[in-house]
């Protein structure tokens, strides 16, 4: 993502919590009023969002000092010390709810995300996302889910070809979907084809998908489809996901996982922020 | 929301999602192709955000013709319909995933309010949100708590006065905190003080606070400040509430209980989208 | 206001200044040039606008060097220096209408601020604002009335509730209006009620109203309202306040008076920039 | 002015007032309600701003019916009828304040200008304004003074060459200045030189200027000005304009009389608006 | 595109043309003129860009009626109308220039593609363009491209992997770079490699890249290419492609061949706008 | 340009370019891995746009150092450096095509000026641009015209008036028209009309039309033209000017010649970049 990118989405949430001022600040702490402030992790997370709310305490004050001690991607235990900062305390009373809210959701993300890497250990199969984000974020949940272990699905509907059952439906059937998008595509993407059933499977290997999203199966025929498949093109399994249930998907030899709640029902975890302001 | 607000978020998360273009439906789907398209709740939910859809559609093709037979609020079951529409099959696939991704996350959170309040049925308590919301959509968030039965509490930094301990600690007590506000502010804004101890609670009662945040409070102890305060303030009990716990805070007689939860951890409610393209 | 608030508004300011670019400068002054410059009042004022006027030199050309010897609400005499600058005459001559267009507004409307501030002295009366400012400049021209020693009513529609005929015609009463307020709005705001008469006063302090605001009442009038009031509600006078007539206004024992003309009838002050160009 | 660039501003004028809702609109007026509003001259003025209030409107509800009884520019007297309209009571509750704001202000513009005009009548000079506007507003309030009939200066640095002070000093006399101007510049532009006194006025003539700023020249001397230039070149006065001494310096044979006080210091005109609601 | 996308830049380029105002137009031509006016071909050209231009005129004046009797893609011979509409004069004159200017580039580059394609027909190549778009236009210089019958690339460094020397270079090899990518990207994209020899084709090859950019090669050596390559992967010829030579090397077999000139070096057609006044 | 207004316009480049990441750098490149860069010219040419190019590599990353050792309008031979910088190699490569994009096209503009320029050195001809720029770019485009030696003709419709047959027919004649417009506008504009035959020309010589744009005139009834102004306006001659007739065109005595094709029609020139990283 690059800054200004970045920068649009940071104005937005800092106008939205600021608004016309923070008046209980503005009347209690003096401008002068220095200290150092710490944000904190207070229960077990991966770590994700430092460089967002970096850039939060930035946008409200450029002359804070901010300090990174946990790469986005680590482990954090309760306790353990995210971001520290030194300045104005106004500065960082103002931006502290838009960072954690930031910090919160991402670290989230990237922590539900590790749970299904970690379940899937020692199989072939990668953890992948989807487009059901929160619309307005998804460069920084995607982020999330890479500092969580997991990969990128496409990210948006620009970078990639999934040709659904409306898709097919128009057309009359996977073989002239699959013909017609590859006369109009940028030759840079590769096609891939929601698939409900195996006979939809051999479908798509007979006209060239280079990819599959198997989609709802049973592990069963997820075990047959690999077969069938031979490493002729990915497969992609999709729909009902769940920590309980995941470990068997990836037994089947699928090469993808894609789970929606990685971004979507992400519960946030739990940071806070503590100033510690300097008598002046 | 001003309209003209609620466009600006749909058109970056439509940006964000449709980019250069949406190359599957724009190879496949004949421009002339119209068909008819339902959203569908796939599991009981409240309902909410339905406008935010309609205009999402609007926004792709304003001649898309969407109807709503669900208001904001209402109980879905599975299967009920909560929006309908007719026109370009194009746009209603274009639209679709942003579209869906904001019913589902704004009745997620519709949902979850629901469940709270239906716990503290019975009693004189109000469930309120927080400023945990998602950066980008305060305001859509905050409907939603009202779709679900919750109140709202401030909706930023502007328009309620909150003391803090890092407020009182920077002008040496509660009761110069107050005063120092009181001269400061809008004569038209409440004082809030967050308190941990009854001891402070008095102090707040003293100085002629507006109302008291109970930080983390035992139910016992929330018991004792409901007697404390006698009615001359309103008690906000937060921290650490869940749907197990609600209701025995309900029951010590505070006016407010404030959830985080609501906006910063509800999962994802299971919406989608059919479309039935009419033979062009 | 956040620094990023402010600079949407001076960017569009210069950009409407300059346009496609300052002719006459560009083909005169050499790029290279160098000089000071100073902005000085030109007649007694109240100073505001200071710092809006360096970031408007500062957007021009970063490397201008800019010196503040008043801060807002400080008084200056004809002469007075109220900034000094160093560094490229260009960007000092592109920027000057602007910058002073700024200056002198905004210390016109501390300076009218003051008088009314002056005239009330003695009394327990504050003056405040209203939302009668010039569209796009409500929190530049609210601080500028802060400058001036007056206080700031509400900011806008949503941080302060303020029932008016209107309101209380469509609920059939002041007592309805407030009841039903009351169950809706964020416990944060307090409720304000327009009254025209006694009578209307009565009703507002019977149903617990924080506020009154007695629209045009005569001064003999507002003496029986103090004495109604008695303290348990916030009084504010409002309609047809001059430097005439405040003072009789302020010794009835209202609290606050609010007077429109502040932001929208302030004159501009006289005041004006000097360069002194170096040789190069 | 193009629409687009007039919703803008608007745009984020109403941003401003109505920021996260009209609290006490929406929790007292039912949205159903509709009914009629009538925006009313409380004093004699010269209307102007009425097309940007019916947009205000019509942003906040397209579906508001508005009409304009009176053009811009047209005499209106206590008690007339400026717009009239009909739609969602809390539309037009919500659209209000920012609509009054515009118009008032204004028209306030076009009543001073109008003022400065019929002083003038009768001799061939022309009152125009400055670059003195209010910035943000400077197309609008340039049309206003064209409604209260007064003309045009240069809408800013890009659309006229006017050589002050300044720019002589950098490159050593008017001369100079005016050869090197005439090498650079688009030749649709013509080339003011601002001038102190009859010397510089002479030397601006003997080079070719198109036109001569007369800076605070007495009227006398101003006479002996209209006398050298005889008709070679545009005149203009400028400096210390007031409604007392505009006919002085009309009589003086100026072309043009320039006027700071027109944009920068006009008083808001008492305009107001009222409503009737109709019961549902 | 989607529309709010397109009207960004329409209205970036319609503030840049007309600024504070056409005022030409504005002193000459009555507001309430009517009439009509045709856009005309004025030399041989492929059209593309009506869609722009009708939305140009949509933009100034909503109420213009606009026929676009041409498809983008169909060929036009001097003095065939393009566009048609009816409305205000004043408002057809202001968005002429832009409108005009749109249309003369965008279907100078369809007409340049078309002269590419129409050179290799017959054989099985298919001419695409690049990434060397004017800045701020790309999404509507592909679409000309496609008007001419061109194909697209990649539509910017989101959409597709290009290793180029330089990446190469960063890790080594062709191999490791492929290596790399793959356990990084979307499972979406394929890996198109830049060679510049045989061998590093050969290289390719083997590590499984899904294209190859054959970089300045002699025609005689991409016969070698497509010979070595045997249909495994996609074959794309660039650098110093002309009309001249682009036969002789769609005669090699290549699938592609990229030109950037269709996008940067197209030179503008001959395109007009007449208007017929009505009297008014 | 103001430095911001230019900022915009390279944002929206490098989004267009760059949107959710360059994924085939992020994948490759280090992101410590830090390099020196230089961009060549490949061909003759006049340099134009290395201060945008500048921008675009800052607005990626900062913390680059560039140098710029050829200055707009200088020429620049074959392997000449136009600019050279260090730091970030995975910021230069997402900001290279940028970069080359502008710089390659203002390039060719200036390089196509000066072409114009050259041929009619030794008459009193001056080269002038048109307002066929490529829309959003036209500030950029008009100052590639200064560094190829050309000037520049009005901006807009707003800093010039040029009365066309339309606005002629539409008040019935060049006196009329005249007449109108030198009421309307601001004095500080000049009044150029277009005329198509001798005729034309005496009416707007008699009507004192301070320049005249000589229509597709034949060179001698250009020269004519020449002879009857005599010196008392300013003649511009245009339509169908090429390298081929400038010379001819500027030997009738016209004072300027205005060349569409120097902004619609101009070839971009070869330019490129090349990167040494350094080893990390």
């Amino acid at each position: 993502m690059i800054d200004f990118q970045l920068e649009t989405l940071i104005r937005h949430a800092l106008s939205e919590d600021i608004g016309s001022g923070d008046v209980t600040t503005q009347a209690v702490i003096p401008e002068a009023a220095r200290g150092s402030a710490r944000i904190i992790a207070r229960e077990p997370l991966v770590v994700a969002g430092t460089q967002v709310a970096h850039r939060v305490f930035l946008l409200v004050d450029p002359s804070l000092k901010v300090g990174i001690p946990q790469q986005d991607g680590s482990d954090a235990r309760p306790g353990d010390l995210l971001l520290e900062m030194w300045g104005s305390v106004s500065a960082m009373l103002m931006a502290e709810r838009t960072a954690v809210n930031f910090l919160q959701r991402l670290s989230g993300i990237a922590t539900l995300t590790r749970a299904f890497v970690d379940r899937v250990a020692g199989t072939s199969a990668r953890i992948v996302d989807t487009r059901k984000t929160t619309p307005g974020w998804r460069l920084l949940e995607k982020a999330a889910v890479r500092a969580g272990g997991g990969c990128n699905h496409r990210f948006g509907l620009y970078d990639g070809i999934l040709i659904k059952d409306n898709h097919i439906a128009a057309v009359g059937g996977v073989g002239p979907a699959v013909a017609a998008i590859r006369r109009k595509i940028p030759h840079t993407l590769k096609i891939e084809v929601e698939v409900e059933t195996l006979d939809q499977l051999d479908e798509a290997i007979d006209v060239g998908a280079d990819a599959v999203l198997l989609d709802n199966m049973a592990p069963a025929v997820m075990v047959e489809a690999v077969r069938r498949a031979d490493g002729r093109l990915i497969l992609e399994a999709s729909g009902g996901i769940t920590l309980d249930n995941v470990k068997e998907v990836a037994e089947t030899g699928v090469d993808l996982i894609s789970v929606g709640a990685l971004t979507h029902s992400a519960r946030a975890v739990d940071i806070s922020m503590e100033i510690d302001p300097v008598k002046v």
